[in-house]
């Protein structure tokens, strides 16, 4: 793959520093638009503005679609506003409105005014679906057919209109009133009779989302049944767009990355980390240190009320970090388990009282060879066998204590309509060393009798 | 979508309870592959068995394609060997190597002796090839065209071949000796003269895969070029499979929840979380809680050594959670940005000094307000001004070194060829925790001037 990218753009490259125009234009023309956007996103800014105009024009569109982040934007601003509204004009739905979602709002105006009346009313109608729904990412590049036209007519109509389609491997059948009435394979077409009629073909009861399902419940729909791309309807079940797999794509990997930043305490960064600013970073991770900090100000407290206790046998402090370490470790396992089974849907209500069975279970098979270890390194650091017992308890109540905040924070955060993984990482761990520190330290008052 | 599922498997449940077979053959027929198997993978045993005989042989194969885990195995346990190897027989590629991969060594070979020679060459081709590498994933049930075939020819060589192959929306040009020579879209087809050759209409420089790259390469490559199929050649640019889009979707998820647990410390689970045992969860749970134990053994070590400070200013103690939780929380935060990014290739070794200096930035962005804030909670404990300092000072190193540890750590692991994923969690907080202590104490011994 490397190799493949080195050798086209050295090859671009060798052919840019002898001016050899025509040459570009013909070893671009066979390039893949992701390869070129790479390599326009890497190229200096004078030489980017060169290379994208020597693009055939569809060509070029399909390489402004691939591009993203501020390189864009560059680019974008590098033309007259007729020549950007012109390339705004022809990209797909789908990557239109995501572009537009990026741009400043003053930019979009201006924009918009250059588009024809048609896809200015469609842009806008996009744009107005809420963020991260069906509607947001659907395109409307879309085949539709009627279910009373034979395969031939049908396509007759699909050779009309493929260019200007987002896809032709799945037409759209709909009645009069653009009412989804069913979905055919253009496999089904190849395979039948030329006059059979579209309405035999069809699937009459096909799988669909509406403008308004998340794009994450979307994914999970395409992912079951294997779909490439899926009907969009709105909420009198017209036909309004399609989604294809490519963007699928997109929105898992963007969902997963939302929920890896989620469970480590940042807020969700719309860019890439090397795009986003030191300031931005700080600003994104800030809240739930901070959160963490009040959260631990009670920690504080909890060992200053057993000051006495800590006095008497200074050893218990030496336990501290092993202790609460391994309650917030153990939290987040189960924290992870639960997060990602409710994420795939592999764990259901129902299951509930089963779930925290199981992680009392789990809770005392990993408890117990833990506390033996704590033993026997409370004995080899002198403590006396009644600390080292006090740790070993503290450590298997930690555990459970750590599995059970693991499956709950998790479930009531589902329950109050929150994403579960915020109820995660830095929130397990400092309820984990609040609770577990109370524990230690009371078993250790009433073991050892001090404070 | 629920409603839906509901609506089909009540249907179907009053038939069966008044043994309406014909009308539930019907029914079923017209049913989505991935919801029967959803309908019988949670119906009683003798239903399941029961509904799986009814239907028709061809939707049979697909809705066995659909199902997962235990509910296969024990539906397949229930027919004779004949009559599980036939429908082994007729299994796509893909997902027959999936199932062979779980089922126990005696069943597979008992299963291999009754299926085709052919077919059971070809299953123990593609189980040859190592786990997660695209040799293991692909089908090698992809239309091969020549590159002289007409676009009627290929047409026609398309009719005859469709129903036994994963897609026809590509096909792929080879030459005599099976050299993969291009690939051409059933777009490009449908809308060219008849008569055009395909060396005219096919791409002759197709991005391929392998049979040795990795799943979640293949999965990078595939969404960056928007394939929705991707050919897989052997060691000789011969073609031998090729792998679709819905596999890719499973890939990625399949790699993201392999990431979320091994940055919880677990090791990979295979299966869902309520079809994972209690022993093995803790199992794949206990190997890093051991390992962090281990590692605290020298936090215990730290506070061990400074226990006449400690013993001397006994508030220093309150602080210990908060310090170590911030630092591992600041750690965790870094380390899911780095790592993330490493997966999603948006990070790249030559941007490491500058990482790292985005990362000491942050900190010291973060590291203030933070120590503002602990010196607030110390006065409020009344631990007197120069423990406030000397926790306000810690904090910001903590933070600092969070930071560092989490990028340092990650891009350790993939300079050795260790998951990176696997160096952040656990392994981070606890080495946050031991140098943290250090830092800590060592700064409160020379501004306090005591122990």
């Amino acid at each position: 793959m490397k190799e493949r990218l080195d050798r086209l753009y050295s090859q671009i490259e060798d052919l840019m520093s002898e001016h050899r125009f025509p040459e570009i234009k013909e070893a671009l023309s066979t390039m893949e638009p992701a390869d070129i956007g790479e390599m326009l996103v890497e190229a200096p800014r004078a030489k980017r503005v060169l290379i994208f105009r020597l693009l055939p024009k569809d060509l070029a569109i399909e390489v402004f679609e691939h591009m993203e982040g501020a390189e864009r934007e560059e680019l974008l601003d590098s033309f007259t506003e007729k020549e950007a509204a012109e390339i705004i004009e022809e990209m797909s739905d789908d990557d239109r409105t995501a572009l537009l979602d990026e741009l400043p709002a003053k930019t979009v105006e201006k924009l918009m005014q250059h588009l024809s009346p048609e896809e200015r009313k469609l842009a806008n109608r996009l744009l107005n679906y809420p963020e991260d729904s069906a509607g947001r990412i659907m395109t409307a590049e879309y085949i539709g057919l009627k279910a009373s036209m034979t395969v031939t007519e049908a396509l007759q109509h699909i050779r009309r209109e493929a260019r200007s389609k987002e896809t032709i491997y799945s037409c759209f059948v709909m009645d009069g009133e653009r009412h989804l009435r069913g979905v055919v394979d253009l496999e089904d077409m190849i395979l039948a009779q030329p006059e059979t009629p579209i309405s035999d073909l069809m699937d009459d009861d096909p799988v669909f989302v509406t403008t308004l399902t998340d794009q994450e419940k979307l994914a999970q729909v395409m992912s079951r049944y294997d779909l490439h791309v899926i009907p969009v309807v709105d909420l009198e079940n017209r036909l309004v767009g399609i989604v294809t797999f490519d963007d699928v794509l997109d929105i898992v990997e963007e969902e997963a990355t939302e929920d890896f930043e989620r469970m480590a305490g940042i807020q969700p960064i719309e860019e890439k980390y090397l795009d986003t600013g030191v300031f931005t970073l700080a600003r994104k991770r800030l809240l739930w240190l901070v959160i963490c900090i009040m959260a631990q100000a009670i920690s504080s407290s909890v060992l200053k009320r057993y000051s006495v206790t800590i006095e008497s046998v200074v050893a218990l402090t030496f336990f501290i970090p092993l202790l609460i370490g391994t309650g917030g470790n153990a939290g987040m396992q189960s924290a992870t388990l639960m997060i990602r089974g409710m994420t795939l849907g592999d764990i259901d209500w129902k299951n509930l009282g089963h779930i925290f069975l199981r992680e009392i279970l789990t809770g005392l098979l990993l408890g117990i060879p833990l506390g033996l270890l704590a033993i026997g390194r409370a004995y080899m650091l002198g403590t006396g066998p009644s600390v080292a017992l006090v740790v070993a308890f503290a450590l298997i109540s930690v555990v459970m204590l750590g599995n059970l905040a693991g499956v709950a924070l998790p479930v009531i955060a589902r329950a109050v309509r929150i994403d579960p993984a915020v109820m995660s990482g830095p929130f397990i761990t400092t309820t984990v060393d609040v609770v577990g520190l109370l524990v230690y330290f009371e078993i250790a008052r009433r073991v050892l009798g001090v404070g």
